[in-house]
């Protein structure tokens, strides 16, 4: 581990890395199965709800989408997968409710102690790719002790752009090198220190359900490499 | 008082209606005053440094100065101080200490009591015109609950300017209606409500010191008019 003893604030990858999506938007939709009697493979609808997300983001990177907000990305690929997954029946109310899932999801079980030891030394900021109100809903709701909500709306672009990161630091009023990027996915952390920005890689190898393949371990060098929140907080001193 | 029933967050002014900038100022360069040997009438310093804020804040909005932090307007005002208060022998790091005094301004009694109760129902944003970091290492300081920094920096614009109040709502994913401005400041109130916010009057009638004339009461119709915040949270049920 490098010198670390200039970081003042730990910027934080949310979806995967903090919280449990998957799991979550399985719970979101068996709830809204039993209560309208509508039969679907949860899992497969919360992998597709997923898979539809770096592709919307891409659109809003290359131009073709003005400055679209994430909520609003959400609801594009969920009008879709309504139709895809053959789920009918739902009003205006219980489609925003359910696309507002990703307000309500769950965090890790370390997420919330481990973060909680950490904030005693650190500023705790989000860094996602999550509009304001979802990170903001996500917290209140999940107990998620963050110092700022930053990230990609703030910043009007969506990771793995530079601007994210870098206006992230600034807003902070700290240097890159005083920041630490914290996730679970290797390439944001890489395009984090392509900013100056320390890296901690935190492994969720159930992130993506059992199959997952990718970001199991760390693929490249990171200044901290820690199983779990509580392990991160133990090996930054806390 | 109207159906508040829909409000669902609150946003609040900072200085002067959540800390107390002028003893907390005074305090500072008194402890600087000590540390270096200089005599200073630092109640004149930290109204002089005030008095400076609204025409610095007008240079921005009339777009003589391109955006700028207030942690950087802040120092030009210091830099001018000095020389007017025949301050000397501060190195930069002194001068930058004492800049960043406004990060480590101390709340009001009721501040953080209250703010508490009224978490439990409420998201809390800051709608000011300090920076975020600013904001976030004087709530780290003060233990102030924020759900979310908001304010001029986010939406690059200064109060009273309508920006502030309506990117904090969007960002917070809700109409005006849904958040309620909280102020000591009638001209601050009048602004949100002319966006739209509900507003709730806190009068802090030594802001400015003993000898305080202006937001002595409440000089248009709000929402809710409560004399501190414990008594705030009362009002709105919390």
């Amino acid at each position: 581990m490098s010198d670390l003893g200039s970081v003042k604030a730990l910027a934080f990858d949310v979806f995967g890395t903090v919280v449990d999506w998957r799991r979550s938007i399985i719970r979101e939709g068996e709830a809204l199965g039993r209560a309208k009697g509508v039969s679907v493979d949860w899992a497969k609808f919360a992998d597709a709800w997923r898979a539809l997300y770096q592709p919307m983001i891409s659109r809003v990177r290359s131009g073709e989408m003005g400055w679209t907000k994430l909520d609003d990305l959400h609801r594009i690929s969920l009008d879709r997968l309504l139709v895809d997954f053959g789920i009918r029946g739902l009003d205006e109310g219980e489609i925003d409710h359910l696309n507002r899932a990703w307000h309500r999801l769950d965090p890790w079980p370390d997420a919330v102690p481990g973060m909680t030891r950490l904030r005693q030394r650190f500023i705790l900021a989000t860094c996602s790719n999550g509009n304001v109100a979802l990170m903001v809903n996500m917290a209140k709701r999940a107990g998620l002790p963050w110092d700022a909500i930053l990230g990609a709306e703030v910043a009007r672009h969506y990771k793995p752009e530079p601007e994210v990161y870098l206006v992230t630091c600034e807003m902070l009023g700290l240097r890159a090198e005083q920041c630490m990027m914290v996730a679970a996915h290797n390439a944001d952390l890489a395009a984090a220190a392509g900013c100056g920005l320390r890296t901690a890689f935190v492994p969720r190898p159930l992130e993506y359900g059992p199959g997952q393949s990718t970001d199991l371990s760390a693929t490249r060098e990171h200044d901290v490499v820690a199983k779990d929140f509580e392990d991160l907080a133990k090996q930054l001193g806390c």
